[in-house]
């Protein structure tokens, strides 16, 4: 079936422009199929029809709102074959990963179905001064208007999913623009949503240059930018916004620390997969791990014993742990922010090799805090394994650094436990899991240079309704 | 001052009656105070006024309730020490036990004027289906009419207290029926109840022979009765109750479980407190100690140590630990329930002397599940301490009995601590603390023989409101 | 397929027994099925196996039971003819009224399958006083245990789906009475929940004689009585009972207030579905009908003219509006009744005949409060129209009487709906709409004689759940 | 005791600078009190000292907090008269308003004190798929950082207040700019603040120049800010404030729809003090009143009557109704604006007429949405009044405006209430009273130009919270 041509959904319409997109496969530069890019009159069409569509989407009964997105769901389902290997082959991820987020992507459907049911309302008494006495107030919740959402490549289907289905169950029209590297699946997702019941115009998904795209920062009749990506291009983001609501999801550095547990076998499995799934480019790829000294040797030198049997390859085997990166720049740079922390003293206990777009699964330690490795977020299939004096230190290098997505800790102890989750700084502790665990319901987000905002459905379609107060009386 | 005659207390009026009560000093037989007996008229008078009290308490702007509240926090701040003595001296509690039980009657005031602000609401859709389209929900709480409250001797102000505060925050009245050992700290309170603005009928508190007293069980007019005192007791109640709802906070044998924690010393000085504290005349006594057998030695020598240089004598010495129970009879009772675990086999490791209403302070071991001291609820300064092989074993003991108010456990495992929630059948789960703890705005009560309901500020308002649904259009 | 054999359902496995139950329909006296009571040691079975699943249902994934519950839902929308025609045989419900009946309870078990995964939890901080410095609680819900639920004959299969349902959610084993009269669609339903995957002993559903389903009530084993059905016998079971809790969903003789609306169309059809749909046989049967003395003629008359053209007839065939009522018991009931009423002077406006088991659709007005029409809960096809001078007098008429389920208003005025809001005495108030209005996620059920708690799934769930403490320290 | 000199509040410490600032009196020119302008090192030493206190704030207990703000809150009441009188005279606002602005913030730091024990926490379940299988979260909130608040010169205390007492119920230390017309209220607050046994460097209380301020908006240290003010200074601050979060509470152009209410006496009193109260230099000003076009002549000569017989004078005197406003600038501003839309075409009722920094009590109609009395923030004693056709014409009105903050209706219908309360594009729909009803618990917040965000305590500490989750294992 590949290659084919996906058309972009504008506003309830399969659009074909003059810019054509062609997406190849990173692994073995096939072309995976072939797309288009939405100019600035497109990009109108949709925003037009958005802001029309803001009112019928507002009264859309809550059974419809679920219905329609349990319609988006099971028709996923249906084809989740065909969704995991249209992501597979547009970004390199290995198939069974890709499976994996499929059903996540499935599941976040299903939880904004749910979620539509439940729009928050609050009950106030306002009697509790003279002022207010006879008088009560009730809050119910409003969709915030039209929500501009920019997805990544690393997650091209549930990413976007995080944005799409949130304001599907908040009642929001959504401008969607995904990666233009993985636009594929996101358009074969179009294919569904357009067959939903929803009003046209409630969704839109345009792969747009940057320069057209920047108009979904910029233009002030959308209410909310919603961006996932790098945190240089998100802080810009948020001062150019203008008057709407920002909500930024970017990466990290993310830690964990390995305290005196007696059986480590789970830990290191765990950490080989928050390590190095999908080549480590992840928002919450596990690239930092503390290790406390008593047990560093055999946790480090396991650990490099299961690096080094990761299998690598071509990413529709289902065998395949790794396979090459999203392009070559990536392991390019990777490769030099590894060479950069081994010229500084630093040691490559395995991997460290690139092949065109492939980096090696690569453990590292010996490293300084100030290394691109340790304090940049590497986005590749990197691990710096560093022994600690204590949980105390290891939250201390953790916190030095300027990111705060989410930290993990192996522990049995409620007082390394109580002291991790109070002075890590990071939207997220997780106890005897990697920082990489994620489920899509929970609330999700960073702190300091991570972001600004949660996901996880019910968190995003907070950021996507405003509470209006009405005040009354009660007798 | 003492003695003083203290008037009932009847819908806003304080009254005498023919029927004398004489409240003595169980440590010296003085008399502390007289008060009177209410019978069936006057009685039926403060239910007659509660019931004519209903609408305008409901009505009470919040700010008035509010007010109301503070005004008796204040009240009893203002007579702290007189509160602390007329406690000391009608139940023979320590003074500096009486003093903290004053301190938590004046904070379950404040949390209940919080509380009075804070009447919960909510807001549903209702447009799930067809058949709600456009349909939305309000659930407002609203008082659910007269509260018969009888309250026990051991903490005769704040369990009380706990029933009063609650009842006007919710918008109640409440007819109040004290211990006939203990009534004249809630008399005392009687008088800044009088005073603090509240619609006469609100409020009635008045000592009643059992027969008397048992109307507020039976009778139909009333809508809830919440009664804190005696198992045996507590539940005949709820069968002879009629169509009222019912709480009752009852008693139990509370166990605490000793992990190979690395410094017991913190752990001991709890355990002292909560085992002998009021003699153990308190609800969530601490009765059954279960230490891990590596520490089992050592944490009892130290244990009996401790126990054994607790000073006794007149409970209105500021340094005296421990003084008479209640009376003689129930020192009686205690001292042939040690008797019988003897018998049966086990051992005293200090105590077990009797000397009229005096029982020393006693540590049991070496006893077996179905003697008195363990499965029955001693209410007396008697702890059993016993070794476990694990956490498991410690949690089966406690299990077993047919208990269940709190708990507690001293541990630094994550997976003990795991375990002991998840398998612990009690109410609460105290980590690292005995289970004695209580603070006034936390959900306390029991499961199994221990109860039924919860007190706890709000959660005590919880059974005193009633939902009401309203169910209109949206558009 | 009919006449078809049922067995009955216990703990996982389809039994029979040696006391056959044949299963006529009331409409024609046929044989719509055959099922068999369970004795006492079938009962005990059950039970025991229960108590053996509480551990393997709390300890059930969220996952697992959503999909459990999803599954069922599915289940009975694959056989919803079926199962509507079982019901309309069984009960002579006529059949489209039978078909909603069934899409309700696909809908409960979805809402349950939701609420599954959203079980509550809560936070609270302890350091309100020093005695809590630098303590923290955290709240969750467990299963109560074993579950009994007794379920009447008018809605056969939803008002049972409506207590086994949230057991499954909350993870409580559930022993389901269906009644002797309507046993079989209940029993079709056993069929899908055998095979969706929950573990044996988490349901069963006998039919039984009253004396053997007694024990539902007193044995001492089972945690919550939750029980459907008339308020004699739903108020002596609460005396019955022991420890455990008792949840009832009695009746009503539920009254809609019309107020001076200008176009009362609406409020006349929904007020004939209110009171006829199934012949009355409706915990919230519209009963009373109190219309403002201006527009009371024009809504009287046109009211008897829409009752006189409603359809009677074979409930099976998709035009009949009414059919006969459960028995003919019932129907010399309600014809007693209605001669009462004329006796003390009442007037037919149309209706008042008997013929077997069939009650014409019926109405009455000038009567008197005391009448059995009025003030008992006639559960026939009988409403009471009466006018009144105001809103405050229809409301003062309603709250007379001692049920207290749920009441409607027709009004546009805010005051109105305000006053009357605050004074109905009632669980529910409906706002232009007849008290018969209820979808299955609304939290439902009444106050005075009309019950005590309230179901619709989520709070169905929260008496089959009980709130422990864990009290830790923070840091 | 006026003039006094009020030192700058710099982390803990009250200090003067070289540059002086004379606060004068709008009314008579005189001076009221001398304060200081803190230069760009006192600001850093305020900054780097609230830095430093983030770790004691997030550990003080929240019986600390609590006592710390009802110490403050006390303070304030017991020096009410002071308090009132420097608002007054620093601002000209009659000295009964200014009574009733300490009364509120007496409230607002009470509140706090509640809510600073109520800090929220959530619980979730985490095992809705296999990949959280076991796994359940705990959300805890901290304290977001230092936040920067400036606060305008309309409610000098209380609008600073609600800034101060939500940081330090959530844990923040906060560094204050007040206005420079008005800091002297501000700075008396300092001085109870100062011994309320707070950390140094929690509060800092700065009087400073716009361009030393501005750093507020700027430095990368701080983590939001939270802004009382004008929408033009409002919005260029938001892209100016770099990562952190941004609170805007700005203006409006409030509305209120006057219905076909049988009784206009309540609503004609409302709608005078929203119009002129403090001569309109109110955020929720009643600018815009829509009436029926049926009432509008009655309405209309009734309000103008009402208006003409207000009192000016001194704000000294407590009969005064209307004086200065805050100076002839913004009273030449207004004139300006009501001269436009005479020329226009607009008519004034009454009024009109500008004396130095007072401007008289003025009704304007006939005017067009265009003009500035409309469309703009007339922060000042002016009124629109304009009849229409239907609510849908005046919500249609309300709506065409830029602004969004709070808006009015007085009806007895619930139609129409369900009208406004849908449509109305405003964070706040006061129902039977104008938009200018404010309590301090209350969310209160505008959309489109009125701002960013809620305040009211509660709402205003979650902004300065940051969720934290924990994930773990159940078992």
């Amino acid at each position: 079936m590949f290659p084919e041509t996906f058309p972009a959904y504008c506003a309830g319409h399969f659009i074909e422009t003059l810019q054509k997109l062609e997406v190849r496969n990173p692994y073995n530069g096939e072309v995976v199929g072939k797309t288009f890019l939405a100019g600035p009159a497109k990009l109108e069409n949709a925003i037009t029809s958005a802001l029309n569509t803001r009112e019928p989407m507002r009264l859309l009964d809550s059974f419809r709102r679920y219905e329609a997105l349990m319609y988006i769901a099971s028709g996923i389902e249906n084809m989740k074959q065909l969704f995991a290997e249209t992501i597979c082959r547009e970004s390199a991820k290995p198939i069974r990963y890709a499976l994996a987020e499929v059903d996540r992507s499935i599941q976040t459907f299903r939880v904004a179905a749910e979620e539509s049911r439940r729009l928050p309302g609050e009950y106030l008494s306002l009697d509790w001064t003279p002022a207010g006495a006879g008088k009560e107030a009730w809050v119910k919740h409003f969709p915030v208007g039209v929500v501009a959402g920019i997805a990544p490549f690393n997650f091209p289907l549930n990413l976007a999913v995080h944005k799409i289905a949130p304001a599907i169950a908040a009642g929001c029209p959504i401008i969607l623009k995904p990666s233009t590297s993985t636009p594929l699946s996101t358009l074969l997702l179009a294919r569904i949503i357009s067959e939903a019941g929803l009003p046209k115009g409630a969704v839109s998904i345009l792969p747009m240059d940057r320069a057209t795209g920047n108009a979904l920062v910029t233009d002030s009749r959308l209410s909310l930018l919603s961006f996932t990506g790098s945190p240089v291009v998100g802080w810009k983001m948020k001062a150019a916004a203008g008057r709407k609501k920002v909500v930024l999801e970017l990466g990290g550095n993310a830690g964990v620390i390995i305290s005196a547990i007696p059986d480590i076998e789970e830990a290191l499995n765990k950490c080989i997969t928050g390590a190095f799934s999908y080549s480590g480019q992840v928002c919450i790829h596990t690239q930092l791990i503390y290790v406390l000294k008593a047990i560093f040797n055999e946790f480090a030198s396991r650990f490099v014993a299961k690096t080094t049997v990761l299998k690598t390859g071509d990413p529709m085997d289902p065998a395949t742990d790794i396979s090459v990166m999203i392009d070559e720049e990536n392991a390019c740079r990777v490769e030099s922010w590894v060479l950069e922390a081994v010229e500084g003293g630093a040691e490559i206990l395995c991997g460290g090799r690139r092949n065109g777009g492939f980096y090696e699964p690569t453990v590292v330690t010996n490293t300084k805090p100030g290394m691109n490795v340790c304090c940049s977020e590497i986005f590749g299939p990197v691990v710096v394994i560093e022994p600690v004096e204590s949980i105390r230190d290891a939250v201390g290098q953790i916190n030095q650094g300027c990111f705060g997505l989410q930290a993990g800790i192996f522990t049995d102890s409620l007082a390394e436990m109580n002291y991790a989750f109070e002075h890590l700084e990071a939207g997220g502790v997780i106890v005897n899991d990697v920082p990489t665990f994620r489920v899509d319901h929970m609330p999700y987000g960073g702190i300091k240079n991570s972001g600004l905002g949660r996901e996880g459905v019910r968190y995003a379609m907070f950021d996507m309704l405003e509470p209006k107060l009405l005040v009354r009386n009660k007798y």
